[in-house]
């Protein structure tokens, strides 16, 4: 799917690239070692995929400013994982050690600020205004929706309008920013900037709950660890799922385990209350209503590969 | 003379308090917390002096924007002092517990995150693009002279201009974003905007200066421990002063102990070299550059309370 995505944006996904380890050159040998190091090390690139997407999917066509708002979507992107992985004590990430622990924490920090100054720079001259306020209310909101899971993992008393709320933050924060950007940049009308907005939203929650359900899910090797998110005392969507069938008495019990460090009867606990299946219908209507939210668009083929990306985040396995 | 700046810059100073505190308001509790925690445990607040000041300076008056440009410096400031005291590991700061040793270091790193992206928002509507480049722009040098430093922690091999280059991207940087941001958003001529950057240039150098010799100084009573820079490896000005006077021979003797962990012999080192007059000199040097890159401007209150600060510099128990 990746691949196709990349086929398709062809010579703008290039210019993305190229970009992308322009502008991070610094004069410090050092930053630049790193800086290498991490787009040698670069994910899927989601998210200025999304963005040139949007570019596409309104106006056929990226321009230069589509493909600064794909760079900068991905250097946040990028800056906030640096500081995650401080924050979490992270020591390896993508099967490779972090920054972190391949140099220090004080390294990690400092090269997220970096990768922060570089995405704003990226925008200021050709880019809209709006397109700032995009990315910084964003990073604000990434920021806002890890303080607010902190919280919650405290007091565990995290309701489904909570869950919504922290990942709406954490994670499709930065799918809208980059998707509004894109498509605000190729001079897109309102309605489909709305519809846009609406489709990144749904999107990042139903991406969060995947992510969240793999949690749960030892049997599938993804090559990831599993069983973390309870272990950082997160309640997320299958443990909901399973409150919400078993009641408040059971899941006061749970609750007191966990408040204990006793996390052992979390994982059946799921399974048996149907955790599980509840979080996948969740995630799917979430698809559902991330593909209406593209209905205002005729067919195309950035339509067609936007849906697509939305409909294989049900598969358990991609 | 801080009392006397904030007299001074009465209704604006005030102004600058008002938006600080409002901009941050957050709909996380314990984000809020952490907020007035750190507003309860201001410091001098010296950025946005310099930049309300600027503003005086040229035009004899802030704007809305010169209060927001204010309150952006402090912003940033902070954030990256959150940043610091998880890279750095510290416990207190300015006699108060810090953010990091309070509540943890993923707090410190994501509240920084969160002062950065108002830092930037506060800035987007009112005050001209330019002045958002300043600090992003400043953001990544900040971010540069620590890694920079940090290279230069294990190589050992810290010059005089890389010295200067350290301090120029760390320190004088954010003086620099402050001040031309004050300037530029009340409309300064070129030769104001350059004789304000380049007064903010060395007075930031001088200010850095200051702090490392004091970091020299066990005999004053500053309430700040003292000898913490060579114990990070951190070469500054009075032991390059020493190396200088005392030769290429005695330099990689001492520097031969720095790198076997042996810091006792340093302090008398310096001393006995005159590393400390050495560098007190070259800040007073500094200090004179900052004063004589105000002279295009007539004589004016703002001119004669930057001329003080910058001659408090050269003050040791100022």
């Amino acid at each position: 799917m990746v691949a196709e995505v990349k086929e398709f944006l062809g010579e703008d996904w290039k210019a993305f690239e190229k970009l992308f380890a322009e502008i991070l050159a610094s004069r410090i040998p050092i930053l630049n070692k790193v800086n290498d190091y991490l787009i040698g090390r670069s994910g899927k690139q989601l998210r200025p995929m999304l963005c040139l997407l949007a570019a596409r999917l309104c106006a056929g066509r990226c321009t230069d400013a589509s493909v600064r708002c794909a760079v900068a979507s991905e250097m946040i992107h990028t800056a906030t994982l640096l500081h995650d992985d401080v924050a979490d004590g992270s020591d390896t990430r993508r099967g490779a050690p972090t920054v972190s622990a391949l140099m220090s924490p004080t390294a990690s920090v400092l090269v997220g600020d970096y990768w922060l100054s570089r995405g704003v720079i990226t925008l200021i001259d050709a880019c809209e205004k709006e397109t700032l306020r995009y990315f910084s209310e964003c990073l604000g909101e990434l920021a806002e929706g890890e303080m607010f899971q902190i919280e919650k993992a405290e007091s565990l008393d995290t309701t489904l309008d909570d869950y919504i709320y922290i990942i709406a933050h954490k994670t499709s924060s930065l799918f809208r920013a980059a998707m509004k950007s894109g498509a605000r940049n190729v001079g897109c009308s309102a309605v489909q900037l709305e519809a846009v907005d609406s489709f990144a939203y749904h999107l990042g929650l139903a991406f969060q709950m995947r992510d969240d359900i793999l949690d749960y899910s030892p049997a599938l090797s993804i090559g990831k660890p599993t069983g973390q998110d309870i272990l950082e005392r997160k309640i997320t969507l299958p443990l909901l799922g399973a409150f919400a069938a078993a009641g408040a008495d059971a899941r006061a019990a749970v609750v007191a385990e966990i408040a204990a460090g006793r996390f052992e009867g979390v994982l059946p606990f799921v399974l048996e209350h149907g955790g599980i299946e509840y979080a996948q219908q969740v995630l799917e209507q979430q698809t559902s209503q991330a593909v209406a939210a593209l209905s205002v668009f005729p067919d195309s083929p950035a339509k067609r590969l936007l849906t697509a990306l939305a409909q294989g985040l049900c598969l358990r396995n991609c």
